[in-house]
């Protein structure tokens, strides 16, 4: 493929200048961080807490984007402290320090403080101070990637990782969150710091292979056969501070096969539009009815009220759902095209399942044993032979004995109506989902779904997305 | 299996009374063929003709079932005699012979006839005097076959091979015409001199097994591993008069599958029902609007005029036409859940498909390449991004491309229709159904066969029995 240098290089740059934050925002993000840094210092000393406060995350590393900093704050606390104090004591702190601004408690493996000072939002995250390889949290190991990073990552390669980061965020691969499932900030500076520069990034993404395995630290050189068959994802990092860890495990295979479509797609035709999309311009109610009606398809939505969990675990549990319902209708025969989930992560939760048709045929054949395993075929007959389900057989074809039997559920929304009244454990939707829908939901068929997309902008615009159905950049 | 001893003797004791031609039938019979033999020995001479005349098949080999006579005269012609004079040689020969005789000119591999004397139906066929192995028509075997089966069978083993011909006749599996493709008379009478018994054959079929091979006259003694090399059918049974020719080559699997089957069902629960099965009682028109309903299928009927072709012809041309379409309508996406044929061999065929909805939903999933194939995706989303068949996509679901597309076909009603209106040899329909179907046809839905079923007494028969689906003797 014959890259347009000259475009490629053009696009690189326009964005690369939107994107690296200028001196005075510079100045102002690094002065808050400092600031806060010294005061989660001292509210910690005020308690009496022996505590290692530092900047972490991108702004200590110098890859955030202009516009979007997040100001990460990591206070170490001493390993022999309790694992179930060291939220408490760590939030009793980061209030502390951040008295006056509007904090939001969060929780990833354990609790944090999220608070906002000046508009720019603010994370002060506890966890303990070990040696590497001794960790006792996931967040332990955050100092020593900050450190590798700082001491690998050039300073004039710091636009690179910018780069990277916004073409992900473009095409919404960017993000460890459950809810993204997508590349985090760290793994982009090592791919950048392993490949060289953002356009050798997607180079290598680009290439058609089914996995890709990178060992920076060549921990396991001399064996780097065993390596897929240590991790089974389809993307392999091995974390530089930790041997043990795929930094990309969290990394969905979808997002993995975007970001190599879209790194291909770029690269043979770039466009600023791979980094800033298109806003959606949501579709009409009027036009909704009449796309729905003409698709011909039935779009199933689920609707149900608020979900008592922090979003890493409603995402988890949406996500989890949502597999379960889409295995219950394809095995109760229903053809599925699609399916997707929205939550406005508050008060609206939408599970949405396309299907060919909502009714099936009352009748379906059901293919019995081969007539050669004597006993299997004895048992078949004995259960069908007089039974009031069967409508036509058992009769022979292909050597098997086969029957025709009435369908149990010939209406997608009656199957689900059924299975998700008492919130739908027993169909494997997930514990939080499940007592939300026992709080009650609707299933709402295709233009049913107009009043609720008439009143969540955010909604109609994900709706009239999913619609369409192509990445934004294609 | 514990066979009821007592039942199954008493059994096959009545079926063979019932069977067994009294010594009157025989006189008459045989009085009947020895006459008959001797006027087309004269009518040979007559024209001048150098013909051996020989009585062959079950009455030779007194092997046919009281009610049921079939008397096969064979004239033996020279060798030399032109292919295409050998059946109007012999049918002027026939003619002759049955003078004032209800006469049919009919054909297998050449012209024969078939006529009536006292309600006694005779057939008189033309063969070449060959000598074993060097064939020059597929009938001049049959004197080999009479003499080897006078030679092997003995006069007690005569009733054994009636009670497996009545069983066959039963359960619908006797006959090697193309209609039934089913048993010969010939094999069943190699099964009984191989097997030794009726039920030693029913014990033999019984058993658990994909496939048998018989080679009664061990023509490949020493070269066994070869045989199922050598032959495919499921069923195979070496000829000892020509060890290169399968005897059962024409026994479809589905009669050899439904014979296991009864076998089976016959020897764990003896029944007269498998010898003479309940004539069907077909159901009255209002119940069979009712039964349609009732199913909630979509049962499609091609009914068609006469055909220009004799039977043999007609039934392999209306089944290998029903394939086709069967294939047709499983590769546009309908639920096909069983289909049949039936005719009157004169003015009335009916072609049967039943599917789950005649309906599809008017979208549906294009699957394309996986991602790693480049230059597949690339052509992919050249075709699809901007088609206007695109109604969806192209997104990427499990590492492949994939389309929502609009189906050209969403009505088997109108598929078949278009199909079929120029005759259908496109869609596979065999040349002389195809013009058949040229000089009109219709395609009726569910109740709208009411008229077709109450004018004609076996079709609503033979529809009641496809409706039930299950063999009599289940």
């Amino acid at each position: 493929m014959p890259p347009a240098q000259d475009t490629l290089g053009a696009i690189c740059k326009t964005v690369l200048e939107r994107i690296t934050p200028k001196p005075e925002e510079r100045e102002k993000i690094e002065g808050l961080a400092k600031a806060l840094e010294k005061k989660v210092a001292k509210a910690a000393e005020h308690f009496g807490v022996k505590a290692t406060v530092r900047l972490e995350g991108s702004v200590a590393k110098d890859t955030w984007l202009s516009g979007e900093p997040d100001i990460d704050i990591f206070m170490r606390l001493p390993p022999n402290m309790p694992r179930s104090a060291l939220g408490e004591v760590a939030l009793k702190i980061a209030r502390k320090a951040t008295e006056g601004a509007k904090q939001v408690e969060r929780f990833a493996e354990h609790p944090y403080l999220e608070a906002f000072l000046d508009e720019v939002r603010v994370n002060i995250v506890p966890c303990y101070k070990t040696q590497s390889g001794e960790w006792l949290s996931a967040t332990d190991r955050t100092p020593y990637h900050t450190d590798y990073v700082k001491r690998h990552l050039k300073p004039e390669m710091r636009g690179e990782v910018r780069l990277l980061k916004k073409f992900m965020k473009g095409i919404g691969v960017y993000g460890a969150e459950i809810k993204v499932g997508g590349f985090s900030g760290y793994l982009c500076e090592l791919l950048v710091i392993h490949y060289g520069s953002f356009l050798n990034v997607l180079e290598a993404f680009a290439q058609p292979k089914q996995r890709m395995v990178v060992d920076i630290e060549k921990h396991y050189k001399g064996r780097e056969d065993e390596l897929p068959l240590l991790f089974n994802e389809p993307l392999v990092m091995i974390d530089p501070v930790d041997m043990g860890r795929n930094v990309a495990s969290a990394v969905q295979p979808q997002k993995f096969y975007t970001f190599v479509a879209a790194a291909r797609a770029f690269l043979e035709k770039p466009s600023l539009k791979f980094f800033y999309p298109p806003e959606t311009a949501p579709l009409t109610v009027e036009k909704l009815k009449e796309t729905l009606k003409k698709r011909g398809s039935a779009m199933l939505f689920i609707v149900f009220g608020e979900v008592d969990a922090v979003p890493d675990i409603l995402w988890g549990q949406l996500y989890k759902s949502q597999r379960s319902l889409a295995k219950l209708l394809e095995t109760t025969d229903f053809a599925l095209l699609r399916h997707a989930v929205w939550s406005d992560e508050e008060k609206l939760n939408v599970l949405i399942f396309e299907l060919e048709s909502r009714q099936l045929s009352p009748l379906k054949r059901h293919l019995g044993p081969p007539l050669d395993k004597l006993e299997d075929s004895r048992k078949f007959l004995a259960k069908h032979v007089a039974s009031p389900e069967t409508v036509s057989g058992p009769y022979i074809e292909g050597g098997r004995w086969t029957v025709e039997i009435k369908r149990k559920y010939t209406d997608a929304v009656s199957l689900l109506g059924e299975k998700l009244k008492d919130g739908g454990r027993n169909a494997g939707v997930a514990k939080k989902i499940a007592q939300a829908l026992s709080r009650g939901f609707k299933i709402l068929v295709n233009e049913e779904i107009a009043e609720t997309y008439a009143e969540n902008i955010e909604f109609a615009k994900f709706l009239t997305d999913f619609l369409q159905g192509k990445p934004k950049w294609l």
